[in-house]
């Protein structure tokens, strides 16, 4: 059971994921780690949503970054989303992560930024415990 | 039972969906029309693609559109997308729809260009009845 | 005392606002209102800061806005940014709230959408709750 | 006889079309490749859209990439469009080929992605053959 | 037989050609005025080209803008491309515009900068009669 | 005291503030540098605005570059402000110093410019002596 | 003889200067106003330069905005540059403006912000009479 | 008495002039050379422009890339504009060449694109040749 659930939609994003676990652990705070694409794993996805005992995800995808939304439309727990640079220079998944309809919400934060990832779910974390 | 299957994310997509059926019915080609956001109803969507007979998609969607490539995460049939404009002229749409991850493949048109998506379905339809 | 405290970098930002108070107040969620300039008023912005009870902060700003900004950095609570679009279509407060550097977390939400900025803030809260 | 007549601008966007190539060996898709510039090589062009006997086209180019809409206007089968990359990271080459006029839709994928034109083409052709 | 001949991609871009037919009526040059789509009309296009007696062509498209680059394919007189703006604000078509490979030139001027494909015509002619 | 302060968001961007302190020193104009990040060392920075003897500020910040426009909001001596390119080529920077609401100026020069930024300091302070 | 010059490339750029005079005269600034254009008015531009006796230019500009350069290569005094949007959102001004060449500084303010340019030159006057 | 002026802003554009020199010789085209900035040395260029005895201009810059229109608005000759990329792609360069005023055209080719500008120069001396 982890205070955090950090998703991949790439095994290539794993340095991104890494940013943010470190943060994490410096902050005592546990986390749970996975690589599931929202497009190409969807049925892998819905089960680990159904079954998550964390409080926040971490999602974490470039491209047509659809991963965080994916997420926030099947929980109503927090999702941060952070996008991953690449020939565009992370200019689409910027766009795919924040640009969400009303309703269902993403936290996006900069392109390549595991670290904020991770800071603002110790900010949403802290606010819960006091 | 539609040759064509075509989905809104939202309502106020409407006007772009008219442009593609006005095309398929001067070509005779049927449709199916369904409002179905991938980010608010995705068990609907679900359910309506496990049960659809249509042998195409044209996905219709603005902002972080997501639809079409949430479609074709579970099916195998061909998809066309299309980007709606907005308050970033549809570029964040457009590179939510045509940067999709390797093996999950969107067709991508113009955006708002919903007449050329009834047109390319109609190339695709009439390939199949050669 | 107010759950959620909104804060406007500008008078004409007030719209954007309102779609967050109307999302919140159908959530029995309160929430403070404040028109208060990163720029123009840093006084009355520490000031607030410093006494404000609320556990969440929507903060709302147009061009280079560094409103959410400098509250993250004043705060350790969650703060939630809504960029407004302008000459620039919103590009310019969407990079200037997202890009923030390492230590300094923002929620960026979509280019005017108070909507998601209240349905974040439900999240968080729903979450301290639990 | 092949199933899909690849064609790149360039020589320079083979590394492209290979990865389109190896997609359809993997799925025993018959594939004929040329290099035609439809900007230098207009006639030859035309006779080869004219005795093609491919159900489909992916046509890969980069720049102010006219090859795909330049054969999707000579041509009623479907074309896949591939933008390639180079100093404007595949900007120029996106626009070019997803902005066509209405009535002659090119199918477009993502910038440098021949796998998923690839990948279009196997769902065009299995389309077909139901 | 016209000194420019002026040829708009779409009926909808004649605004942008009055511009230019104005400048060069005051300066006493003659045009022929034509609407081919590139796309639609590529024989049109081709019997224009081969018999047009004018030794310089203005070329007005928006959106995929291929017109010049396809005239400039097929002659070896200078071609002045003008973009024109749309749900993009043209950049779309400036980018498919100016992006020519080499050895097919074209002169791109501004975005619905009509006045300008005119007098660049002018000077290039003034050049022809020194 | 010095003629100039040149104040870094981040020591990452010292070979900007070199660029700077080299064209200064060939103008034996004196300058004093720090590295204070507007985000995280809020009260650090304003201490030094306080106490600041310069005329001028010469503020280099990357990404979300709220630096130049805390200074400008918290002195009335003019700040010049210069963004420093990372992965979206400077981009974000640009708009974040540039975009400054009205009332509260910041001169920006070109991205990664610290030359101009000295030579428009130099020019300032010319103008002073005169 | 006025403190400041206030140039317009062209007289449909007016309004942007009105807005710098009007904060001009509430701090009892004097201005000479005039329009000249950069491109169509090189010698006039020359001739106002070397007999101009105001401390400080405000030039103000769209499109391929030459204006605030081609002053500020002809001066060493400090040259204010405005860009003023069009159908490109003014993004283009911008970059003209901003990005100039080494040793050749411009004071770039957001675009149409005609107030910061006059607030921008009320703090360097300040400067230079203390 | 060279037939084209290769004019580059910059000693860093070379390779780019380099493309257009050795077009131009294959075509047995003669030309001068000159690296001469319109922001650095804007006297020098004007006696250039003024004894220039060449019919056509290529200028190549980047950055605000003023050279181009400069010479287009001190001379009736043809000006072809070359941008350069740096930081921001060329973007800034294309777009300060390509937006000029109505009344000074400058014949913008693609970024980098050394060679199309001769080719563009060899199209319109063919013409006058003619």
């Amino acid at each position: 059971m982890a205070d955090v659930s950090i998703i991949c939609g790439s095994a290539s994003d794993a340095a991104i994921a890494d940013k943010a676990k470190k943060i994490l652990d410096e902050h005592k705070i546990t986390w749970d780690y996975q690589v599931i694409s929202a497009h190409r794993d969807p049925d892998k996805l819905d089960a680990y949503i159904k079954n998550c005992p964390s409080g926040i995800y971490i999602a974490i995808a470039g491209l047509s970054a659809a991963l965080p939304g994916v997420i926030a439309s099947k929980t109503d727990k927090p999702v941060i989303g952070v996008p991953v640079s690449g020939t565009l220079n992370g200019l689409d998944a910027l766009l795919s992560i924040v640009q969400m309809p009303k309703g269902v919400p993403v936290a996006c934060v900069g392109v390549d930024n595991g670290d904020n990832a991770a800071h603002l779910a110790i900010r949403i974390l802290k606010l819960a415990k006091n």
